[in-house]
Formats: structure tokens, C-alpha cells, sequence
């Protein structure tokens, strides 16, 4: 299959591109390095070093003989080459990881709130209107996330893949009707992929674009089989406050002795899955596409569920680290159960990587390994939901 | 009350900062001409002669000794000028006019589907940032469309007023909840309005902005009171197969002896109301705006509804002008039954102008007034919401 990796050179991108070209699809990375530029902005890096995209390739193709070819292309704002990259490789699918992911970060300020919107909302618009103007039949996955549900909202009735049956009272008795899951974001970041879902119902409608919309939870862990074949092809790991995940977080915040940051009551119950079926999971997206009229296509791509504060307790036993306990600057609930629906990733073979197995290896491999880069004033989340929300000091110099 | 009114050289929006300014706020109107440049991109004119906005706020206060300002601003890419303009102004309420909204349009390249995608949500959301970052407690008052809603979703249900109540199965029983209308867009035009949706219930539930949002009916009419102390006045009057509305088209078509173009079998039924009633619906939602931290307050700003043939056949009646059944360059229902819930503003005071009131004047002193300035090429609508759908030929030279 001819794939076509849009944000390729991110978190999740990288991973997928490797794991599609040793599974014999010819792929393509568009980036424009935009994840690197906000590293610059934010003036953190990766706690694993992160190679020049065009070193990452070489040596890819020096190891396995295989090419994955790269493209310096900004899909929100080059729709021209865009169009003419579709026409010239007609590839059969497109993976769009191409957005803003950190819900903090889109939080950060007006700047960063605007440019979340329009990277995300133009980038997913002209990856539509571009597919429709190519004439071509390219199915498209894309990465959502589980926050476009909100949590707590049905109750003790799990999360539903997508479409949730309701009862609609009329004069005539209750109606049932299959509606898209009520939306109820928490940051302008997950308010982005409630607006992307709207744009793919749209197009697959009016269009009979073929879309299929993961939503993901949080990912944690950062090496597959083939970014691990050596280390300049090793993946990002973010720690910050602002892009780094919670439980990444706390590995790392072990490795360093740092006190383990929870914020709120850390009850919080969350959707989590490892890099590894991250990467399994957009392979079986890609083989099992909806038919052209179908309407999109939702998966939830996500295979355990833990409270925060559980977590924090499980790496302090693990690692005999103390755990702090600091405000919450998200607007959320303090404490909320979660319930989700993930049949279908199973039924078409995922074989979930578990916490258990994959949490040492985590500690060892890379909270300890690279421990030395942390910048120790980067690791207390500072973003605020609000102006004025209180926000805690450095713990540690 | 000091109010901004975005987009106030428009329709609806021209009409609204007269008749605010008449009954005694403080209004500036702030718009970047963008429909007269549409009107030079697609080489048509209204059909009622429209004067520079510069001449018409001079000709507003020659008559009544009232001022309007006027500030050229692009909301969707003039952001930090419209952050000065808040601080600066201080408003009490802005009303949010300013989305391209001719759903034809929207459909009819690439370059315009962006291009309104663009125009409206980046509109939407610079507003609702620079709001959020002026410290201000401004309300908002925008036009949606009841085309957010779709139709004939809800089977013999009327259509709420924004939000629907549904039932959840969960194992513990049905759970009742409020939802927003699930939203079912016809064209990438109404498509912004469901995103718009969206960005609005996150800033009211983040931030605490008040937003009322007005899904509005099909406008036709072209005068208000003080459109039409002075022809300089004046309002718009669109007839062309893009930003022509269904009525006020039937109404030019009879004037020059142009069959009444039907797209379709005229089975669709639509909700209207008249620009007179469209600028009180305006001033009503100002004095009722939603409190802080309170939902989006939505009104159906709609006051009948008919059947699109149905309108054809009153109108050939009266005129002695015969129907055209032509192709229906849309994907939509052919047939569809309309019940919409409009309880709002009707207990808030409204008096609704009626065909039957209305149809007349608009016939006399608009249609038949300006009859020679029709250019019969613009009159059939060629714009097609899928390539290759079939289109009718000119009917007049």
C-alpha cells in the first residue's frame, strides 16, 4: 500500500512511518518539523535525542534497505502542493497525525489557542477538500482522541465507538436515532478533533470520502521494535508540563527523584495505550477502511483505563518515590469513573501491551538511560485553563 | 448600549446598525467589505443599488443626526487589532455577522469551501479569544442558520430551540439528557455554523462568555424602516444563483418575466422570516443576553415555515409567471416536512411580519423598482455540490 504519513516526524507519526515501512507498505513522510520549532519555543527538548529527519531516514534505509522518502510540506497553509503531491503519488491512504496534540499548549495563551484552531481545523479541511479535488479514492485515518467524549457523561453506559443510540420522545412515542457521541472537550486542543469529526461526517456524506476517526487515549511508553534498532532512530519522550503525558511523566520524574506531580486529586480516570499498539492499531485502520458512502468509521484506540492517583501509587511503590500533590490548572472534574467501549480493535486482533509488561522496561530503558537531559524547571505543569488559576513552584532546582 | 456589529456592511447586518442606532446604542460597524468583493468575483450586483459604506453612515446621519462608525477590519486575520478595538471601545455586546454565508458559494470550488472554512471559524474564534483576552465581560450575539439542524432528523418532534432532551440506555435504566441538536449539515457554508457551535459552548463553559446563538430561517424582505428613509439607504438585494435567497429570487424572477426557477420537485420545506423581523430578533437577543458560566442561549429566529413549491405556485399566482422545474444542483431531501419550535422570541415580544403582509411591497417597490438592473445570465444557479451533477442552461437572454 502506498501510504502518505502526514505529522510523521512527530510523537506517534515516527513510530507508525517505521512500523508501515518494515511492514512492506511504501511510505511517505510530510512534516513541516513544526514539533521541533515548538521545542524551540518552549526551550525543552525531547528526553531522548532526537536526530535531523533526514538522518532518521538514512539511517532507517542503512538498516533495513528500506526508503521512506520525506516532504517539507505545512498542510494548513501549502494546499496548492498538497493537491499536486496527491495527484503525482495517488497513494491509496493518508494517516493524519498533522495536529497540535497538547491540550496545555493550546491553552497557553491567545497565540497559541489560535494557531491550535487554525493548524488543525485547515490542516483537516485541506486534506479533505484536497482528496475531494484529486478525484482520487484515498481513504483517510485519522488520529481523534477519547477527550472529544468528555468524561462522565452516560452514566454507568459505556463509551460507544463513535455513535451513541439515543431515544428521541415526539408526539408519536420515542424515535431511536444514532447520533454522533455528544462532544464535551476539555481544552482547545480536544475542541479541534470535535470540530474534525464534524468536518469527516460532512465530507464522507456530501462526498463519500472514506474516513476513519481513532480516538486515542493517552499514550504512553516510547519505543517499537523498529525505532529500538538503534538509537538515532529512537522516538520523542516528552516530560514537560506542557507535552509530556502523565504517566511518561512520572517514569521519568522517578528516574530523577523528582516528587511524582499529580495534579488535583489525581481522580482522574483515564484512557491509556502503549506506542507500540499505537502503531498496530493504525496498521489494522488502514486495512479494514469503510466502504465510500459509509459514514465514518470510529474506533476507540485505547487498552487500559487507570486513575491518575493509582498510577502515582503503583511508580512510588515501584521506585520509593514521594508523591506531590499540586493545583490542578485544568477545568475538569476532580474525580470521574470511565467506562469504555473497545471491541473493535480487538476483534480485528490487537493483542493489548499491558502496563505490567511494558512499565520496566520504560524505568530502564529511557527514564533512567537518558535521566542526565532533564531540566528539572520544565517538569511542574504552569499552563493555566484560566487567567489567575494558581499554578505550583518548582519543585526542585 | 455600545455594540460592535461585525460584519455591518452585509444583508442582515447593514439593516441591524441602522436599527440599533435608531432606537439609541452606540454602534460601530466593523467589516472588511469582503461582500462587495464577492460581488466583483462573481460579476454581479445587487439588484438594488447599493452606495459606499462611507456615503451610507454620511447619509445616515444627514437624516437623523446619529453617528455609526465605521472600522475596515478582517476578523479572521486582523486578531491584535481587534483586541485594541475591544480595549479600546469597551462594548457592551458584539453581534457576529461576520461569516460568508451563501452555502452555494461554499460549494462552489475548492477555493471557496476553504475559504469559508477559513473566513468563519477563524472569525468565530479570534472573536471568542479576544473577548476572553480583553478581560471584559462582553456578550456575544451570532448568526447560526436552522441549518445546523438539518432536516427532517427528528421524525414528527418540532425542532428545539438548540438543545433536545434524549434518553441514554445504560445497564442502571434510560438517563435523560440535554444535548445540543445533533447537527446535520447541507453544505460546507452550514457546516461552519455547527463548527461555530462548538467553539461557542467551549468558551461559555471555559471561560464563562456569554453567547447567544440565533439559527436563523431563510431571510427575505429588503427594507426595514430605515433602510428606506434614503435610496442611498438602501439594503441589499441579492438575486444571483449564489447569494439569492429562494423568496426574494421568486420575487426579481417574477419582476422580469423569468420563469420561477425550482431546483428539484419544490418539495423542500424551509423556515423564513422577513429582514424586518431579523433586526427586532437582533435587538431582543441583546436585551436578553445569557448570564456568565450559563450554556449558549439559542434562539430559532425563524417566524413561518413553506414548502418551496408551494411558495412558487402563490408567487406565479399573483404574477401570472409560469415555473421552471429545473435540476437540483444540491444534495439534499427532495421532500421534507419542517416543524420548528420558535417559542423564544414570540414570549419575548416579537411580532412577525407575514407573507401575506410583506409579499406585495417587496413585489412593487423592490422587484418591479429595479427590474432593469437583472443580468438574466446570473439567474440559474450553476453551482453544484458534487462535480459532474447536472445543471440547467440559461432560460432568458
Amino acid at each position: 500500500m502506498n501510504v502518505l504519513i502526514l505529522g510523521g516526524d512527530g510523537f506517534c507519526g515516527w513510530p507508525t512511518a517505521l512500523h508501515l515501512s518494515q511492514a512492506g507498505h511504501d511510505v511517505t513522510i510530510v512534516d513541516n518539523l513544526s514539533r521541533r520549532f515548538i521545542d524551540v519555543e518552549l526551550e525543552v527538548e525531547s528526553l531522548t535525542p532526537i536526530r535531523p529527519i533526514h538522518e532518521r531516514v538514512a539511517v532507517w534505509e542503512e538498516h533495513t534497505g528500506k526508503q521512506i522518502r520525506f516532504i517539507n510540506l505545512d498542510l494548513a497553509h501549502e494546499y496548492d502542493r498538497l493537491v499536486t503531491l496527491l495527484v503525482d503519488d495517488r497513494p491509496d491512504a493518508v494517516v493524519h497525525f498533522a495536529e497540535q496534540r497538547a491540550a496545555p499548549y493550546s491553552m497557553r495563551s491567545a497565540a497559541t489557542k489560535r494557531y491550535t484552531v487554525d493548524n488543525n481545523v485547515s490542516g483537516t479541511h485541506n486534506l479533505l477538500c484536497a482528496v475531494v479535488e484529486s478525484g482520487l479514492d484515498i481513504a483517510i485515518v485519522h488520529l481523534g482522541t477519547m477527550g472529544v467524549y468528555g468524561y462522565g457523561w452516560s452514566g454507568s453506559a459505556p463509551i460507544p465507538e463513535g455513535y451513541l443510540t439515543v431515544n428521541v420522545p415526539t408526539p408519536d412515542g420515542e424515535l431511536e436515532r444514532e447520533i454522533l457521541h455528544p462532544s464535551n472537550p476539555g481544552s482547545v486542543y480536544h475542541m479541534t478533533k470535535t470540530l474534525d469529526q464534524l468536518l469527516f461526517a460532512f465530507y464522507a456524506k456530501n462526498d463519500g470520502v472514506r474516513v476513519t476517526d481513532l480516538h486515542q487515549g493517552i499514550v504512553w511508553g516510547t519505543q517499537t521494535p523498529e525505532t529500538a534498532i538503534d538509537e538515532r532512530l529512537i522516538n520523542r519522550f516528552d516530560y514537560d508540563g506542557d507535552y509530556g503525558t502523565v504517566l511518561n511523566r512520572f517514569i521519568m520524574q522517578a528516574a530523577v527523584g523528582h516528587p511524582l506531580t499529580v495534579h488535583g486529586t489525581g481522580g482522574q480516570t483515564r484512557a491509556f495505550i502503549h506506542i507500540r499498539d499505537t502503531v498496530r492499531c493504525i496498521e489494522i485502520a488502514l486495512s479494514n477502511p469503510p466502504a465510500s458512502g459509509e459514514q465514518v468509521s470510529v474506533f476507540n484506540q485505547v487498552t487500559e483505563t487507570y486513575r491518575v492517583r493509582d498510577l502515582a501509587e503503583l511508580i512510588s511503590e515501584l521506585t520509593d518515590t514521594e508523591i506531590a500533590y499540586l493545583p490542578n490548572p485544568r477545568k475538569e472534574a476532580a474525580e470521574n469513573d470511565l467506562n469504555v467501549t473497545r471491541d473493535r480493535f480487538l476483534a480485528l486482533g490487537l493483542r493489548p501491551t499491558t502496563l505490567s509488561e511494558g512499565l520496566l522496561e520504560e524505568t530502564h530503558e529511557i527514564g533512567a538511560k537518558y535521566a542526565t537531559r532533564v531540566d528539572m524547571s520544565k517538569i511542574v505543569a504552569k499552563t493555566v485553563w484560566n487567567a489567575g488559576m494558581e499554578v505550583s513552584p518548582d519543585l526542585r532546582r
